[in-house]
């Protein structure tokens, strides 16, 4: 009896001591948990604030009928007798959005085989290990589904799948997030180190070259993974957001608004309620391309032909939501968790507060002809 | 890089630490959502509290290697060139069991494959929707595994995967879950009308009718399910928690603990601290079955043959916990989730504490002699 006591109390002792390191392991190293976007269905959730990706999404539908109608080779797919169709979601999120996307890319897939006997379709959804499957799954648990749901969480910067199982590979803006923020910004010895910023938007040559050196390097090993993955005769569609190749004033970028809550951040700190050096440590990872960069780095990679590139026209009320409020519970719902991860839940109200005054004060960030952040159409076959 | 490769290689130490001691523990515990088990891994969880599931799997460790060695057929498998092998586990929960449970799988069909080129895996862990997926794959991120995860949650009363695209199926102490309670029990009406329970132990034989019913209709599905989505070729293995075919005074089974938690409830109803309608209105979806009337439903249902079917011989150390506080633990790890989603989180502690006494008050439920619940090993093959 003592033994098993003392057996039990070594047993409980390991198993908090597994929780400790994994709630660390989790805030601290394992950087990619923290991408994950706001979950469930709340006021600051991703799912209540993503309509401007769902913008992009049905800017990018058509395009995507027209790909898989003219692209699609159903010969060249050479399925196996009975095999499903897997269509893979690449940082998906919670939201509803992945499962309107799905649905387009099911129904432009049917009209396809519409005179060949229709296959089965297998669906995986992607995100980081931390993102809020579980909501998603209940949206999807009710909805009258023609296909096997499956999650296949990690990094889509490495594999995810089995060689050449899947048949069309999806992604909405997602591959603007870095693997993780690049390291010379956070050091301080290097002409890189990004003090008093969060973003590179606004900061030296330097910090956008790294930023820049590690975008490539991540979609690098993007490609690679895909290449391998993709079957025979599959597709891919990357809808990825970005900026033009030139911006000038007073035209501002998703990443001016970045800029905006660094500042708020070092505001903050001026007054005490953060430190300076909490904010220096405290980047995003997360890069705009331009369509010449993404095209080089494609071209470098060679792993895929570029069947398509095409710069989206999105209507300009996708782009800017002129309500204040809604604007800022936009980048809210992008940045909360990296924000809380960093400096603690304590600053959040306040930051967005601020953020919201200086937002109002702007004669730019609110009107639509200066938002210059558009995205990136892109359909890929491998080579 | 080097700070998370370091943090990485103490998380998995810990991991690893977590499972020794684990499996060290002679203790016991475990299960499932609104049949979801508890999940994270606070004091009440699942993952805490599976280690008599454990136990299970430890037993039939030793047939499934023999019978992948023996049963599996590499050639009839006949997977396409370049095709993984996939692994389903079916009503996975979210604790250490299913990752174990999966590496022996994986291990016994490499030493298959050992003189052909090894495949890919690719491994679906099943639950329902609610289970916590979250918590499982955070585990399963920090360990070097051998295979592609995805989850794949739903109900496995129905289809889960595309057609023949699954070469093994595995499921351990999950099929005792019903899909639903069955109706007649909460019909005022009918005989079988489960008044002041909340199982069939102990209730008039309509009760245990209606269950039976249940059950039979249940595995009917479950198993029309898997025929279609195993692969030719393809093996499933079950691990079902049963009770002999003839129980006799003073034997009792886990069945005859739900009954006492019923009589708890009962006691708490007259005292006035839940109404006596809301237990009225309250069964477990859980049923024991028998080998002879599993056989049946089995051979019945005409879709598998049974390769092998055996009871486990399970040491007594894993059936029963004679201490008091883990065996209601273990208890309470089941039915906690159900409980307060019929009654509400208030009357819990209260409720396990009134078991607790009434499980001490008892000369025959500490006692491993008594305790005849047991487990089936079954092996089936599509005919």
């Amino acid at each position: 009896m003592v033994v098993k006591t003392k057996k039990l109390y070594i047993y409980e002792c390991a198993l908090r001591r597994f929780a400790d390191i994994l709630m660390e392991a989790k805030s601290q190293s394992i950087m990619l948990e923290s991408y994950a976007m706001n979950g469930g269905d709340g006021p600051y959730s991703y799912a209540q604030n993503s309509l401007y990706q769902r913008g992009l999404m049905e800017a990018a539908k058509g395009m995507i009928n027209e790909e898989i109608a003219m692209k699609l080779d159903i010969q060249e797919l050479s399925l196996a007798a009975s095999e499903p169709i897997r269509i893979a979601d690449l940082g998906c999120s919670c939201g509803p959005n992945t499962i309107l996307a799905v649905q387009h890319i099911i129904d432009a897939l049917m009209r396809k085989f519409q005179s060949h006997s229709t296959p089965e379709f297998q669906v995986f959804f992607n995100d980081h290990v931390s993102n809020d499957f579980n909501s998603l799954f209940a949206s999807l648990s009710v909805l009258g589904k023609q296909y096997y749901a499956a999650s296949a969480p990690g990094s889509f910067h490495g594999r995810l799948f089995p060689k050449a199982t899947v048949h069309f590979v999806y992604s909405s803006y997602a591959l603007n997030w870095l693997s993780k923020v690049p390291e010379r910004v956070v050091d301080k010895t290097d002409p890189a180190w990004n003090q008093g910023r969060i973003h590179y938007t606004g900061a030296p040559k330097e910090v956008l070259e790294a930023y820049s050196d590690q975008y490539a390097k991540d979609i690098d090993s993007f490609l690679q993974a895909r290449v391998k993955e993709l079957a025979p005769g599959g597709l891919m569609a990357l809808l990825i957001p970005a900026v033009p190749d030139v911006i000038t004033d007073p035209q501002i970028t998703i990443g001016s608004e970045f800029k905006l809550v660094g500042s708020c951040l070092m505001d903050m700190a001026k007054l005490g309620m953060v430190s300076e050096a909490k904010v220096d440590t405290f980047n995003l990872p997360i890069y705009f391309t331009y369509p010449k960069e993404l095209r080089q780095i494609i071209e470098e990679n060679g792993c895929f032909s570029i069947e398509r590139m095409e710069v989206l026209n999105i209507p300009k009320q996708h782009i800017v939501m002129p309500d204040l409020r809604q604007r800022m519970l936009y980048i809210r719902a992008i940045l909360e968790p990296l924000i809380k991860n960093h400096f603690g839940n304590e600053i959040i109200d306040q930051l967005f507060e601020i953020y919201s005054r200086k937002l109002s004060e702007s004669s730019i960030f609110l009107n639509p002809e200066c938002q210059k952040t558009t995205a990136i159409f892109l359909l890929l076959k491998p080579i």
